[in-house]
């Protein structure tokens, strides 16, 4: 192993968030998947945005998200997404470098633009995603660079991007590139690619071993495994995955290596304000707590801090000074 | 005077918000005018976006702030203002449509882009407002619709577009228009016009009698006046505007009809978060209580209720449900 020149290179999906609060009635009428997320055609989302209320507009994305409080954490981190040369696409490009985020990814032409997901957050703080990925899905292997890859400690892929063709194609390569080099490969689940033919090709990459942390959430674990109860969905994965991390809202997280499991509570939050980002900034510090040397315990605390700064007010990107609040 | 079909009918700049926090050595670094707003090209925008950190997009432009408030107080209210086809455009325009405000400002074909203002907010809450003011100042009296305005209760002319040539004209078209036909004309003032050539335009329109209420802070109308004690500006303009509201910050607000002036203290509130937009808010809640017949008083409070709740949160809009908070 030679030695790594960044800490994370993340791929994932490149989107600004339009977020907008609602009711539940709003949910209903509209046929919401209510606290999950729908793919969306460019008529789907204008239909919606019409619909919806005043928003405002904060950028997004499962793993540029991460990336983003792995660069507050203080890791040096690279993301790779596709954006549309557009003002949401300089949006999102100035809001992850000037984060410090290193984003080398040409922005396409458009048609289609820059991707954006419509976020309404209900009272309860729940938020209802509604992805329109434009530009986004049309990343293709091309882009990356893979000694770039082949040289930082993790590589980090995003489940929702693992939908389309082209994008997952990119991720396979760099999840592959990034093990033969030695590297540590890490993924997160996200709900929609828990199910069908997806499912297959994910547990496929888990069992081949090339999969050394996974994320997710009680409820993707469970799709994914098929087993109902946390234990088995637990003793089904853990044996694949090195590290397996498991996240549980208000119910707090849990870690398993080989035979050892930790488990932390969830950190008290005042007011809990919009829910999006949670997982997304709890990979970010624990992975940045990992990357610093730390233990699998003080990983999970590291995340649940992340974790619990970013569902204290709208949006899916740390605000306060994250090293402040975690000390890392 | 026929019944009238609006409250409100407003001109001003077509802006969306960029909205980035920073410290204080920034904005001397950058030689920002602190607190207060001045105008950029696309170059130093650009300039300027690069060197700030991440933001957020809220849809702005102080007038259409005031109808966004107008229209969440339960008002009919319109607003006149020009933005591009582009993806901040169609924000702009999604933002005033969905709080039920009218506004048929056709697009024009970039470029230029839809205006955008880099604002700076600093730890006390002060912001600093960059603006590249993109296809709002290419506002022409060609777009007005003079039947609109003639049935309009009020006209409301934001004074930041006083600056340039055509929106200038289309501002006095329909000031004249609307006088005639005997509506409220009602004009904010802004720190950028108080000065050199601008300044004597303004004095000029106010001294002819069109302007029926005006709106300034206290800094703005000692700038018009040339006066330093606010007794003197009071006596210098209250002959001129049958109604003047002055805005003093903490300090609370004041209005002059006549002879009677009435002070209010300003709402406390938590915690001040930014300033944006407590000017325009303060007008929204004063011209809706006066479009419902309250005395000037209780339209001061009404003023100084929604200048509170829009302090208390990043953006120039209204969040809270403002008719529960303001009982109108």
């Amino acid at each position: 192993m030679t030695s790594s020149s960044l800490d994370i290179v993340a791929i994932g999906d490149a989107i600004v968030d339009v977020i907008a609060t609602t009711d539940d009635a709003f949910i209903e009428r509209h046929r919401l998947p209510r606290g999950g997320m729908q793919l969306l055609s460019a008529q789907q989302a204008d239909e919606l945005y019409a619909a919806m209320g005043p928003a405002r507009e904060i950028s997004g994305g499962s793993a540029a998200n991460s990336m983003a409080g792995a660069a507050a954490l203080g890791l040096d981190v690279a993301f790779v997404g596709q954006v549309a040369a557009d003002q949401l696409g300089d949006i999102f490009a100035h809001d992850m470098r000037s984060l410090g985020v290193a984003f080398e990814t040409p922005a396409l032409v458009p048609p289609p633009p820059t991707g954006r997901c419509l976020i309404l957050v209900t009272p309860d703080a729940q938020r209802t995603m509604n992805t329109c990925p434009g530009a986004s899905h049309e990343l293709t292997p091309g882009v990356l660079d893979l000694d770039l890859i082949r040289s930082s400690s993790v590589i980090f892929l995003e489940g929702y991007l693992w939908g389309p063709e082209r994008p997952r194609a990119a991720m396979l390569e760099a999840a592959n590139v990034a093990h033969s080099a030695g590297r540590t490969v890490a993924f997160t689940l996200s709900e929609s690619l828990c199910i069908g033919d997806r499912r297959e090709g994910v547990l496929g990459m888990i069992e081949q071993g090339i999969v050394d942390i996974l994320f997710g959430n009680e409820d993707e674990v469970r799709q994914l495994t098929g087993c109902e109860a946390l234990p088995q969905c637990v003793a089904s994965l853990s044996g694949k995955a090195s590290t397996l991390v498991i996240t549980r809202g208000p119910q707090g997280a849990l870690a398993v290596e080989s035979d050892y499991l930790v488990e932390v509570p969830a950190m008290p939050v005042a007011q809990v304000v919009d829910t999006t980002g949670a997982g997304d900034l709890f990979a970010a510090g624990f992975l940045a707590a990992r990357c610093r040397g730390r233990p699998l315990k003080a990983c999970l605390e590291t995340g649940s801090i992340a974790a619990a700064e970013v569902i204290s007010h709208f949006g899916a990107r740390p605000e306060a000074d994250l090293r402040e609040l975690t000390g890392l």
